[in-house]
């Protein structure tokens, strides 16, 4: 796999006899295996040449086998300690173990039993090596990026389609669930949100048994993982009616998430998206109530790099995909969200969700 | 809480000034606020007398207010450094930082932050005083589990009213989920597994298209998460009819499980339940199929201590709470697994699910 080699260029430069990863995310990154052993180890471990080599319990050899045929695999069973037959195959055959790389969120207690497998080792934060590299999407990963968009799109649709007077906010989180999991989905990328009135006024609010009253704003959050990729939409919409005060908030949001579009090309500084969204909700007197970051990276997380926040001063590059969904959430009263999944694109930006923004009122009847 | 007073006792007695927990499960064990933060810190922190603190995101501090009434919250926002904020409150409030315990699992970053925060401090593993806490449920978590497990029985309900021919794995994965969703379960403990056939041969299958015929044997293991607190459970059942080698291997696994549910009272060694149950498979001429231990430990995680591995030298205590669940897959052909959530009491052992386990045919029509 070519992202192998790129990894395995960077070590050579960098010195690294090993590169670990034990997170879900990087070692499907590396090894196209997905799934959560739970407190069990899995994981992937490059050598600046040579094949990779997987550690994982005896029950994932065949999965592990079909998705990363190159890897060498050693298997352990529940009774056996993973950390003792790694070291003793890296022994046996005479592999270099003094500069080891691992995942900065790597747990203290297994870096400790990494100290006593390789009492003479330095360690090295692998992070940036790994997150450089996953930050760029390959054309294939916006593919898949793209199916999952298009899967929130449906859940979006779905969802204004249960509304009805009096159905609660958690019924309406089934019906999207349903239709989702119904078209082979098998994990959302979070637990869907669907927040009416003024449940929406508190920006983590969650679902429960509200029920939809007319004049309420109705607030969708949700996305799926899907192959491997995670997919984040919101929308806001308003059942029955709206207040002037709820179609004042809707322009306000929709105003500042199309500037923060609008500004999003190769070469721009990141921080700049936030700066610009907010400058527009800050000019419509609702400042204070846009509490947190213009939006998140997004790909085989659904909160990855690049950080979406002013302060950041890196660039966009072309291939980036992220969120932008700027809010205002006023509390005990309403909250609007819009939020879209965005890939820069050489002359631009791409969106790939693509579910309509215009101020929709969904008729009660 | 009686529970802060047990470990600001044990906190005492070890000459820690400071257990830090930042893990969700943790933070809801010690708060009773339940949410998942992503990357940001949300960390409880208790010292040996006094307050506890609480650092989070400036959008939760309401929610940790409401749960958390006894707590002193610093807030921070998303530009600002969550570990500045701390260790400039701990200096200006004159606390003790010496001796700080933290989770093992918390990561080689974070503790990398705290090293800095304190750099005269000794860092110690908290696990076990947590662990031991949360290892012997309250009543009012055994209720909450009970409710747990009555909604997993309810899934499973709800997937076998779901079996006709040709529908396809994760159509009766979306009925299930859509049924316990309605009712108000917002996550599921993990992803649900339904299984026709051949696909329940690999203890990890995944459920995908595969259609239902007659003849299948379907597998169900699912569970949620409710108020906190996780349930998990796995029947089998037969569609239209049963084979010679179903029927034995289904009859095989029941009694294995019975056999270890049996031995259930305090005072047992834990490891003698798997070796029970792990007899009666061998003695049935199953042995190399049945590659995982007996069951884990559950409560407000899905996978917590104990571990019902053979190695398990640990004794049954009143009150402990996991799941029993022995399976026998043959790969290209079956897989029959059978479990259940059980809690130790005085005299025995009491099921919290409680789904039949007689070998049930569904009729094809």
């Amino acid at each position: 796999m070519q992202r192998l080699h790129t990894i395995q260029t960077k070590m050579t430069n960098r010195g690294w006899d090993i590169l670990m990863v034990q997170t879900r995310p990087n070692v499907f990154y590396l090894s196209g295996f997905d799934t959560d052993p739970h407190e069990r180890l899995l994981a992937v471990l490059l050598f600046p040449s040579g094949a990779p080599l997987v550690i994982c319990p005896d029950m994932e050899i065949n999965q592990i086998h079909e998705t990363f045929p190159e890897a060498e695999i050693i298997g352990y069973t529940d009774s056996e300690d993973p950390w003792l037959k790694l070291s003793g195959f890296l022994k046996t055959n005479s592999y270099q173990v003094e500069n080891i790389a691992v995942e900065s969120s790597i747990s203290w207690s297994r870096l400790n039993k990494w100290k006593e497998a390789a009492p003479l080792a330095s360690f090295h934060e692998a992070d940036e090596a790994l997150l450089n590299s996953r930050l760029i999407k390959e054309s294939e990963e916006l593919s898949l990026m793209k199916e999952a968009a298009a899967l929130a799109d449906k859940g979006v649709e779905t969802g204004i389609a249960r509304l009805e007077e009096g159905v609660t906010e958690m019924e309406v989180v089934a019906a999207v669930e349903y239709e989702l999991k119904r078209r082979g989905v098998r994990e959302m990328s979070f637990s869907t949100m669907v927040l009416f009135g003024e449940k929406a006024g508190d920006p983590h609010g969650t679902p429960g048994s509200r029920r939809l009253k007319k004049g309420d704003n109705v607030l969708f959050d949700l996305g799926v993982m899907w192959k491997g990729y995670a997919s984040d939409i919101t929308r806001t919409v308003f059942y029955d009616s709206v207040s002037d005060e709820q179609q004042e908030v809707y322009e306000a949001v929709l105003k500042a998430q199309q500037k923060a579009l609008s500004l999003v090309k190769p070469g721009v500084k990141i921080g700049q998206l936030d700066t610009a969204a907010r400058e527009v909700i800050e000019n419509a007197g609702y400042g204070p109530y846009f509490p947190h970051r213009v939006g998140h990276g997004l790909g085989i997380e659904v909160h990855e790099f690049p950080s979406m926040n002013k302060e950041n001063t890196d660039f966009l590059q072309e291939g980036m995909t992220f969120t932008i969904e700027p809010g205002i959430y006023i509390p005990g009263r309403l909250g609007v969200r819009i939020e879209d999944d965005l890939c820069v694109t050489a002359e631009g930006c791409k969106s790939l969700t693509a579910f309509p923004k215009d101020l929709t009122i969904v008729p009660s009847v």
